[in-house]
C-alpha cells in the first residue's frame, strides 16, 4: 500500500510498505477513510528538527476497522473508527486519572498514518467508535477530534474556561482556531481572537469568536486590555509555541488567569518572574486526546461543532506533497487527505 | 521611634524615625506588637539584589490600630489586627476576583515594618481584625498569617491540593514548611517533605508530613516516584524560587499535575518542554494574602493551625542585626522581632 515519506526537508514522496496485519491480540487494523497533515508535521518538513532518517509520517486519521486481535473487545470489524494521535492503555494510573497522553505503555504510529491503513496496539484503550458510520460530510470533523480539536479543547479546559469567561486566544492555526471553538462550547461570552489572516479571522468569528485583533505583542496585549477595561483575559489560549506567543499570553491575561498553552514549546527558555508577579499560570501539553475523544465525537455527531471547517483544502493522498507545500507556505491551514 | 535599616550588604542597624500619623482618611496606623525577618529580605541583606540607597526593611507585623482616618470603618482605635505584606483597596476588580497582590491601588510598606508602628493606607481593604484581643500565645502564629503562611496556602492551593491527594513539598525554609500545614489542612493524605536538616524535618512531621525525603533533585525525585509506585504526586509545593527547585518540582510531579510555585524565581528562565511533555502545569506566584487572612486567622484562633512555629528565634527590635545574621546563616528558621 502507499505511505508518505519524508526524506529529507521538503522532500515528501510516496512510498510502498506492506498492509498491516494485527501483532498482537490486542490490535487492530484501521483502513484509513482521512488522514491529515499537522502544524507539528511541518518540523521535520522545514528541517527545524533533524530527522536522522527517512521517516514515514502523519499522526491522525480516522476509518474502518478491518481487523482485530483475539483480546479487542470494544470495537468491532465494520466499527467506524477515531484515533488519538498516540495509543493508550486505558488501565494505567496515567489513563485512569485521564493523561493518556502520559500512558505508560504509550505507543506513537511510528509507522506513520498520511497512509491507507494502521495497526493501532492498545486498540479498547485508544480508538473509539461511532455508533454508526458517519455521513461523509462529518468525516472532515471526526478527523479534527483525532488530534487538533482535542488540542484546543485541552487548551481550554486547562486554562479553566468557564461559563462566562473573557478568553484571549493566541494562534490563528488549526488549534488555536478549535480552542475558539472549545472555549464557546465551555460557555466562554467573550472571546478575543488574535489573528491578521482574513480568512482565519472569518473562521474564528465563525467558531464564535466575539472579537478580532490584528496586532501582536505588546500592542496586542494592549489592546486586550482595552477591550476589557484595563483587567485582562479571564483565560488564555496559547496555540503557537514561540516564547514571543507565551509571553504575549501573559500580558493579555488578568492576575491569577492560566494560560492553557498547546504550542510545543521547542526550545523555549521562559523567563518566569513576570508570569510569577501577576500569579499567570500556565499549564496544558500534549493533549490526552482519548479523555475528551468520546464527548467531543458526540458533540460532532450531534451537529454542535464543526471543527471539520479548519480543513481548507483536500487532496488525495498521492498529491501529499502538495499537502505539505500549501501548509509550509500558508496557502492552506489545514490539509485533509484522503487515501 | 526606631526602625530598622538596611545600608549595605550585611549592614543592619537601627535609625530613628517619625512616629507615623494619618494622612489620609483611608489611613490607620499601627503599633507593631511583632513582627519579624523573611526570607526574601536576605536577597538584599546578601547583596544578591543590589540596593540604590539606604533601606527600611520588613513588611509583616501584626499589632494594634492606636489611630484611624475619618473614611476607615472595619477597623478602630484599639483592634488587634494582621496585615498582609502589601495594601489593597478591596474595590478593584483585581481584589474583587481574590487577587489582592495585584490590586490596582497597591502600595507596599515602603517605610519598613520592623520597626514600633506602621501607616496603612488603605486600611479597610487591607487589615483583618481578631474579633477580641488575642492570648499571647497566639502572636506568632498571627504574625506568621502575614506572609509565610499565606503564602504556603497560596502554594498548596495554586497546586490543587485537595482531600486524598499526595502532595510533594520542596524547600523547607518557613514558607515549605507552612505549605506541609496547608495541605495537611486541605486534606491531603500523604505529605512527602523534602528537607536536610534534622530541626526542620521534626517541624515537618509535626505540621503534617507522612514522609521525609533527604535527596535532593533527580534522585529526591526518585524516591518520591518510589513512595508512589512510579507514578509522581498529584500536587507539588515548590518553595524555593531557584531553577533546580523547579525542575525538582517538576521531576516529582505526575503527569497532569500542577507545581505551585511561591519561591520568587528570580532570574529563571525555565525550559519548558520537559514540563510540556508531561503536562506539569505551574500556577502561583505573590500571594493575594488579603484573600486567604480571615480563613488562616480563624484556623489560628480555634486552635486548628499553629504556624507561629516556623519562629525558632525571637529577639528584641534592637538585636535585628543578629536576627538577619541567624537567618543568614541557617541558625534559625525565621525570628520573630519584638518591638
Amino acid at each position: 500500500m502507499r505511505a508518505t515519506l519524508l526524506t529529507a526537508p521538503h522532500e515528501i514522496s510516496i512510498t510502498e510498505v506492506d498492509f498491516p496485519t494485527v501483532q498482537n491480540p490486542g490490535d487492530a487494523v484501521v483502513t484509513i477513510t482521512a488522514t491529515c497533515v499537522c502544524g507539528s508535521d511541518l518540523w521535520n518538513y522545514r528541517g527545524i528538527r533533524q530527522i536522522a532518517q527517512p521517516q514515514l509520517t502523519g499522526h491522525e486519521f480516522c476509518g474502518v476497522v478491518t481487523e482485530v486481535g483475539d483480546e479487542v473487545t470494544t470495537v468491532k470489524v465494520g466499527d467506524f473508527v477515531v484515533s488519538p494521535f498516540n495509543t493508550s492503555c486505558g488501565e494505567c494510573a496515567h489513563c485512569l486519572a485521564g493523561m493518556h497522553s502520559s500512558c505508560a505503555h504509550k505507543e506513537v504510529f511510528a509507522m506513520g498514518c498520511q497512509t491507507e491503513a494502521v495497526r493501532v496496539p492498545y486498540a479498547d484503550g485508544t480508538l473509539v467508535a461511532t455508533p454508526e458510520p458517519p455521513a461523509p460530510e462529518l468525516i472532515p470533523s471526526l478527523l479534527a477530534c483525532s488530534d487538533v480539536m482535542a488540542t484546543g479543547w485541552h487548551a481550554a479546559v486547562s486554562a479553566g474556561v468557564r461559563e462566562g469567561s473573557t478568553v484571549a486566544v493566541v494562534g490563528d492555526g488549526a488549534v488555536g482556531l478549535c480552542g475558539v471553538l472549545a472555549a464557546r462550547q465551555l460557555g466562554a461570552s467573550r472571546i478575543i481572537a488574535m489573528s491578521r489572516h482574513a480568512d482565519r479571522q472569518a473562521l474564528a468569528r465563525e467558531f464564535g469568536a466575539t472579537d478580532v485583533i490584528e496586532e501582536r505583542g505588546a500592542e496586542g496585549a494592549a489592546r486586550v486590555l482595552e477591550l476589557t477595561d484595563g483587567v485582562g483575559a479571564d483565560a488564555v489560549i496559547e496555540a503557537v509555541g514561540t516564547i514571543e506567543a507565551l509571553q504575549q499570553a501573559g500580558a493579555c491575561a488578568r492576575p491569577g488567569a492560566t494560560i492553557g498553552y498547546v504550542g510545543v514549546p521547542v526550545g523555549v527558555e521562559l523567563a518566569l518572574d513576570p508570569f510569577f508577579r501577576r500569579n499567570i499560570g500556565l499549564r496544558g501539553g500534549m493533549a490526552p486526546v482519548r479523555a475528551y475523544l468520546p464527548l467531543l465525537m458526540d458533540l460532532v455527531l450531534t451537529g454542535k461543532i464543526n471543527p471539520g471547517k479548519v480543513f481548507d483544502m483536500t487532496l488525495p493522498l498521492d498529491q501529499v506533497a502538495e499537502g505539505y507545500a500549501a501548509m509550509d507556505e500558508r496557502r492552506a491551514i489545514k490539509v485533509l487527505l484522503e487515501p
